[in-house]
């Protein structure tokens, strides 16, 4: 268990006062709700006010701010600062460079937009992603799966005895010298889930790909949730921000991803 | 080779002009230029200005713009102003998500912000790479081989008969059904590129890594260019961006980038 000062400290403080294990991910789609970065910001601000005490995190995408160009930014800053100060925001960002690069990335996502935490790539290896996890009160998730049906093309590849993505699962722990990193695993794939959990019982996931992508609740939660509110973070988008009452769309998220973890004996 | 009205044709275009094949690196660092915006778009705007008789193209990296913020973004629309038309500029922003994420990248790098080529991740596999290559008249690299230590963590498994970083050229090469995808080659390691240019003798390649990360002009040179202008872009940015005369600086690398080159035999 990590301590409260840091973002699985204020991801479980939150889970815990909302019994929730819900992530809203927010992806402004131009297609969906009209053009224009006021009605993406309009769109979440309505999402967020209705929803921040059912969701335990929230995720903006940084691709669905960045396509509306430099006015994106600005929006994505602004739609960090409406969530509430007790509930983590992660910056879904992915970025992964050589390690004077990630440094100015990290600069950017912790220091300049303060956001609590962000996803990264590992293909740069351990001195890359170190620069991310010495940040140690904020959280990074290291991609390890993916929920899209390319992720075979390379994740699957036999590295010796396994798959690539476990060896990307390896090395993210071995850059965990601080309690502060997790791992994302695509939804829509619970037998990887479950040989990652398998491997490291204590490591908190980042689990996308439900909703519209098709992932299924109860299989991901069996498969990631150890009891640990912070080992199974489900983050669900579209099919949250773009519905009639995007609360009680929350609500039905919540509950059924709570009704699966209470079904799952406790192993933390 | 490919059309003139695409990426690679504008960067043969602007190469075969200046006789140069030097990408020139914007990447702003506080510590160097002094803090804010202002300085890096002031450090770039005299850059730009002394070498665009010199580059045949411009990289900014994004991570170098984003660290302050959405102010950053805008600075970074305005120098991608500033370039030449005949000057491409790429971004170096190594994206790297599932398709539909991807999209909004794409949309990000090409509509919003008018780059001519992005380098890209391929973890997520074809699918994801497909979205960017499909914008077939931009140009898009393909992360293969790093310059960092760190790129042996993984970049170096075997995958079977061969290194992931093989892997990842062979699935960058089968997403290349427009003719305009290129990978990313670090000018560290001359012998990595050497056997990703055996294997893909035409292939266009971006190397950095050379300047104050300590890559060698001639080896990379021997290693990477096949006499077609395109297939050997090689990007310098701290030691010309922060040289007391970017313009000498910049006309020397561009002379020994050339010198180099031209003790190679043609092989296209």
């Amino acid at each position: 268990m990590r301590s409260s000062g840091d973002y699985f400290g204020k991801l479980r403080a939150a889970s815990a006062k909302r019994d929730s294990l819900l992530c809203i991910g927010l992806d402004p789609e131009p297609r969906v709700i009209g053009a224009g970065v006021e009605m993406a910001l309009e769109c979440c601000r309505r999402v967020i006010d209705r929803t921040s005490d059912i969701a335990c995190c929230y995720k903006p995408n940084a691709a669905f701010w960045e396509q509306y160009g430099p006015k994106g930014w600005e929006a994505l800053a602004t739609v960090r600062g409406l969530v509430p100060s007790d509930v983590p925001v992660l910056l879904d960002c992915k970025r992964a460079d050589v390690p004077n690069t990630m440094a100015a990335y990290a600069a950017a996502v912790f220091d300049a937009m303060h956001f609590d935490a962000a996803t990264i790539h590992a293909y740069h290896g351990v001195d890359s992603v170190s620069v991310f996890a010495e940040y140690t009160a904020r959280g990074v998730y290291v991609v390890c799966h993916t929920s899209n049906p390319g992720r075979a093309d390379l994740q699957h590849l036999r590295c010796g005895e396994q798959p690539l993505f476990m060896e990307v699962a390896d090395l993210a722990m071995r850059c965990d010298k601080n309690g502060n990193v997790g791992v994302v695993m695509g939804a829509t794939a619970p037998r990887e889930v479950t040989l990652v959990r398998q491997r490291f019982q204590n490591q908190p996931f980042l689990l996308p790909g439900l909703g519209r992508q098709g992932g299924d609740v109860e299989s991901t939660v069996r498969a990631a949730f150890n009891g640990d509110p912070a080992s199974c973070l489900i983050a669900v988008a579209g099919a949250i921000m773009y519905a009639e009452d995007p609360r009680a769309a929350a609500a039905s998220w919540r509950d059924r991803i709570r009704a699966a973890a209470e079904a799952e004996p406790k192993r933390a």
